[in-house]
């Protein structure tokens, strides 16, 4: 059996953590002021000392600007989401330090690489991580993830030990002692996973857990190492540079918008029966859907005056206010703007079950964002992949994703603007921004036909509607989505 | 049988719903920019139209500044909290408003008067309503709640109009008629509610439903009424005018405080043995408590540098870390400044099985927001009461609560502040702020001596703890959270 290795004397330890640890506040204090936030992921065997490790970093940091994780088994509430939403909700906020004793490793690290079934699985889950981490780092956290290694023997000596004497014997579990047993296939697992999810933005760091003293040090040197190195990153970023000449990516959306035709005819006698047919058609759709413990996701975009707002409320009405949400979606919040952009739509999806409206939506990203600058053009591009990872983590789930672009003519929107205006009750809709982007039609054509283009999926369909007749857009909402959830469910 | 009343013809409803949607409009710009948030509450029979009044209530109001919420019978996740959280995480934030399709009634209105039972637990979930709406209403909150009255033979025409045509008979289902053969019982209900939540900040108003437009435009007359009654009595309102001379409210916990002995000596050699045997101790008991899914809230208090920190990661470090969250309570965000309080601490309460450890707590109400005139003084003395009954409801619930006061000398406080402010890891934590609060050791042990006479309920209680030697009080805190838990845990 290999021996124990040479502990750092006490005397060294406290001089080099006083040092470490003055750095470590200069650190958060310009963390504070930092354009992004730190994940710090522990992992590693059974009593490679996570929470002792924690405890030591609780310590050495500002705890108003550190906030831990660690997960137990996911709730009802949680499996009723998709996987990642439970990670998404809890992210710390921008110029925080994230520190996880438990993160979305835990329950793959958990598993055993024995059959090919689970070789299988782990692949796949780290495939998960693998994006996920991928979308945070674009969007400029900063992942620090630290392996701590404890060899089995070392493993068996400090077990052995704490079990020896009778004031820490109560600190050894029966489940310590099965990892142990477990050790090596254990082991293998987590090699697998790491060199799976060893990514530029992402890596992993492996530290020597025998002795604490210089395993504590260690973690805190590497946090320091790599945050200097992500504020040089940053530093050498350009800031985007507000808006730039708009080319279409993929010339085949933009043509399939100015297709579509606009001159449909409904009158209200008809309008009126219909509405009511598809009305009941879609409230036993919806039902049935939930019943079934799925959820729904709809999501509106279209032109200003294109009727939003009217179609919603239509197809509201034949829905049991408990059951569904109608998330407006204006400018985002201080909060807001500095997270993820697709952070607050997480946090909206509905559980199995529900079902969300949202009016406007994450292809901001792509539309507003795009056009007006507030993102710097790689992050609009890399937008239409995460957005249908998204989405597809969404489905994978088993939620229903339907997307609707209300389409009305440039001359329709002219005189809906000129109604708005003259009417009192209206006229808080309309400002100065609307007449802006009217006059930018063309670029935002091109933005739209891109979206069309790159994100109609067939697991997360967009339906274009014809909506300069009011009332034939309502109803063809009403066909669409009912069509859409009766098809989903005979699968 | 009655006949129909008159219903108000098309034209006049919209001559008028044009002006009232003005009004509304204009309500919603002042909102924004007002001290207080509007909750309207919908309640009434099947049939009543809420579903429909909530649509035409988006369509008038700019959705924007709107929330809508309904609840389910609570998840599992909800029922693993106390029962007022699912309410308090999802009030509407300060300028905006809250509709109330479902709402805190929803649950009680189902029962029947029946028994002397039902009559008594009705009376219970009212009475806990009256202290809700009154902690709401108190913190500036404008409540408004409608009873939609429907009465039996209108409730009775409607159903049997919708039934009659193909196109809407879907919208009639088993549970409507089976409330309409109920009418009288649950109705009988509802009068008894209403009675008993009918108070000052929190009125019920009657609005007749048997005409959809009628109905629909007085209750937005009645908001905009209220709204303007409740802008004029925040004109009248001071602000809070700063710092006043401290008198005691109850001199009892004064005198607690000072004879509190601080002489306590402890060698280390003593203290480790010790520690080792009530972590043990505290373990095993917190293992308990969480596997009876109870949960815990343990809150810390005491003055600057007496070690809270310490003795929190002393105790954390017994615990598994998936169990526990420490929750670090600094100066309100803004989110948080414009939240009731008891808001952001709500937000943190643990579920069933989990422990929440507060860094300082909701007791900074009646301690700096007492002293430093953050509020005004009806505010901090009513939080006396306030607290107790939160505390009251997540004991209630099964949650263990005990909160820890951590008392040093101010000459031991002194020499704390000087090595801070010499040592560089530590100097971050020291600033000009707590040399300011030092000096005014005399007001602040007024406030804590009345917090300590006024909130040390049995249910909730205080525990002294002498912290001059720190390795005496992170014993002590160990030894009073063990003994706490067991105790609790026979009961």
């Amino acid at each position: 059996m290999a021996k124990a290795k040479q502990r750092l004397s006490k005397r060294t330890y406290q001089a080099r953590a006083r040092v470490l640890r003055a750095q470590l506040v200069q650190l958060q204090l310009e963390l504070k002021q930092a354009p992004f936030k730190v994940l710090l992921i522990l992992a590693g065997p059974e009593g490679a000392g996570r929470g002792n490790l924690l405890n030591t970093l609780a310590e050495w940091l500002d705890p108003r600007g550190v906030e831990t994780f660690s997960y137990h088994a996911p709730t009802d509430n949680e499996r009723a989401h998709p996987h990642q939403w439970r990670f998404w909700r809890s992210l710390p906020g921008i110029g925080r330090i994230g520190l996880y004793a438990g993160s979305w490793y835990t329950e793959t690290l958990r598993e055993e690489a024995r059959s090919a079934r689970a070789l299988h699985h782990i692949a796949e889950e780290s495939e998960r991580i693998r994006h996920f981490e991928k979308l945070l780092a674009d969007g400029g956290t900063l992942i620090v993830k630290v392996w701590l290694h404890l060899s089995k023997s070392a493993q068996g000596r400090r077990l052995r030990t704490l079990r020896a004497d009778p004031a820490t014997a109560w600190r050894v579990t029966e489940e310590d002692w099965q990892h142990h047993r477990n050790y090596d296939r254990l082991d293998r697992t987590a090699r697998l996973i790491r060199e799976k999810t060893h990514r530029h933005g992402a890596r992993w760091t492996v530290i020597d857990a025998e002795d604490e003293r210089t395993r504590d040090l260690r973690v805190g040197q590497l946090l320091l190492a790599q945050f200097r190195r992500q504020q040089q990153r940053f530093a050498r970023l350009k800031q985007p540079t507000g808006r730039t000449a708009v080319e279409p990516l993929r010339p085949s959306g933009l043509r399939r918008l100015h297709a579509l035709p606009l001159d449909q005819d409904l009158s209200e006698k008809d309008y009126d029966s219909l509405r009511e047919k598809w009305l009941g058609r879609l409230s036993r759709a919806v039902r049935a859907t939930l019943a079934a413990d799925r959820s729904i996701v709809l999501a509106f975009e279209g032109w200003d005056a294109a009727g939003k707002g009217g179609a919603i409320r239509r197809l509201t009405s034949a829905i049991d206010p408990r059951d569904y949400r109608v998330i407006p979606v204006a400018k985002p919040t201080p909060e807001e703007k500095h997270a993820h952009y697709l952070w607050r739509f997480w946090r909206d999806i509905p559980r199995n079950g529900r079902m969300t409206i949202f009016d406007r939506s994450w292809y901001g990203r792509v539309l507003v964002e795009r056009l007006e600058g507030f993102c710097r053009p790689e992050e609009w591009r890399r937008a239409f992949a995460e957005i249908n990872d998204f989405e597809r983590e969404l489905t994978d789930h088993g939620t229903i994703v339907l997307k609707f672009w209300l389409h009305v003519s440039h001359a329709e929107q002219l005189r809906r603007f000129r109604e708005r205006e003259s009417t009192p009750h209206k006229r808080h809709k309309m400002n100065e921004e609307d007449w802006r982007n009217r006059r930018k039609r063309g670029a935002y054509e091109i933005a739209v036909g891109d979206m069309l283009a790159l994100t109609d999926t067939a697991n997360a369909p967009w339906r274009l509607v014809p909506a300069d007749n009011k009332r034939f857009a309502r109803l063809e909402v009403l066909r669409s989505a009912s069509r859409h959830l009766e098809a989903a469910l005979e699968v």
